[in-house]
């Protein structure tokens, strides 16, 4: 049945862009036990991030904590978190994240921007963070941003990508996430890029992580499929974008994506009325309409009976 | 160059539904003289329908006679028309317009609400109409409305879209668009039923007419280009939704459709600058944001620069 796995984002890098309104930690909880109960496989709760730097990450530690005291709260749903240095890494594992996520960007301009280091200087950190990660027995992912191009650089080499990819196979990394952190992502390019890293690792698990800059994403998730992707990165309401890049738009929303695989039958285990209950109540929350469409499809159907 | 023709509806099926404010003929004029520059293949002026029941469609005459009289104008952009009865047919022949468009419901409940007729009697009207068209020189195309799913009735049988296609082609018609009233399509119908009909009808040529009520309207539009589709409908700013279907979010965003195509090195000859301009004046007259990504992307570049 979980022939896709659903990482939702939505809480991490749907909220974090979100500068003027913090939302409260109780907020918070209530939306990560509509995911859980949604019966999503993994939710990132939040990345560990210096508070000041993303004021809205600042209940992460919080978050976990609250799922690690109460554990009669019945759950399918792995909790995950976004790491970007070794403090991050060390509140993570002392608040109770149950799976590490961490990258480095295939640009530069967006490395240094992001991190203050050049790729090369972040590789080496993350690969040392993600191997500490795994010696402690915790799942890890790690990622490679502006995969698919660069708001700053414009076109990235893909043999950028392609060395990265090595690099993190070469550290026993199993799990790789390709954010197109930009959204310059186009399905054939899609293709041509999971084929050639097909054809040098062909045991990777890759995840695909979208946006819609450019209104690309879902024929985006449509080619990673098509390519036998199995693993996706949405955000509920299509909420997010990176603070540290030059334009970003949303991810691809994830009740709009459950919709979708759920018309091909697949992943009906999915509550997807309780992702759509998240996306309303944020909608209610930030006081302006979200980008998901289903969830303003479902809004005239009820207008309309 | 022209391996994709871009059918550009905005004028018509982007502008039906807004009922509040009826955008003046001199505004109407200069949307399309922006879309003619843009070099778009065939601009869908309006329609030609009873000016009580969609009164933002009453300048339709006026708009075909300025072009018609202005032939200093310069344009590779063929003016077509929708036309839903024989009345309509002769008000467009009178005003110049240079293509008919005309179709029916594969739903009878969609089909009776919109013409008050079932889909049988519809096709007989519509089926004379077109040869009557055809007869006197015109290009004509002729749809197959609600062919992936009608929002009253949810699932249309395959074969009703079958044999709608099989009767126009008895006919005599060689243009047949699928349109996606409801915006029920999802990628792999539109790859199973593209299929489907190449087998029965090798050399027919079928037009994608798809919308965003799910949000799969791009990545059905890349299912139909990869099943070899030329022919696709658009609407600037992403406009539009049928006036006369239960739920119905706008048509695939012409710009966001050209900036994917110029992605792939495809008709670099439409200045999406000119299409761009038509979103901005559309949004500024409406006074409100519209459903495309491009232009809100090249808001923000331009913000940030």
């Amino acid at each position: 049945m979980k022939d896709i796995i659903i990482h939702e984002v939505g809480m991490r890098d749907g909220l974090q862009p979100e500068k003027e309104i913090i939302v409260p930690l109780e907020t918070k909880i209530e939306w990560c036990k509509k995911l859980i109960e949604a019966n999503i496989d993994i939710l990132q709760v939040g990345s560990f991030v210096h508070p000041v730097k993303v004021p809205q990450m600042a209940a992460t530690d919080d978050i976990f904590k609250y799922f690690t005291e109460n554990k009669d709260i019945k759950r399918n749903t792995l909790l995950s978190c976004l790491v970007l240095n070794e403090k991050g890494m060390e509140r993570g594992m002392k608040a109770g994240a149950e799976m590490f996520c961490m990258g480095v960007s295939a640009s530069d301009t967006h490395s240094r921007k992001n991190t203050g280091m050049s790729t090369e200087e972040a590789l080496g950190r993350i690969i040392a963070m993600a191997q500490e990660c795994m010696k402690c027995g915790y799942p890890v992912q790690v990622s490679v941003q502006s995969a698919f191009g660069c708001g700053f650089e414009g076109k990235i080499p893909y043999d950028r990508v392609y060395n990265l990819i090595k690099k993190y196979l070469e550290a026993g990394i199993k799990q790789i996430s390709l954010a197109d952190t930009a959204g310059h992502a186009y399905p054939e390019q899609v293709t041509e890029m999971l084929s050639t890293i097909r054809s040098f690792a062909p045991e990777v698990a890759i995840t695909c992580h979208f946006h819609n800059t450019y209104g690309l994403g879902m024929a985006n998730c449509y080619a990673a499929l098509q390519a036998g992707i199995k693993n996706f990165e949405t955000a509920f309401g299509g909420m997010g974008g990176c603070p540290f890049t030059k334009v970003a738009a949303g991810n691809v929303c994830t009740e709009d994506f459950v919709y979708y695989l759920q018309r091909c039958g697949r992943r009906e285990d999915i509550d997807n009325s309780k992702i759509l209950d998240t996306t309303f109540m944020a909608e209610k929350f930030f006081n302006r309409k979200l980008p998901g469409y289903l969830y303003k499809t479902i809004n005239k159907e009820t207008c309309c009976n």
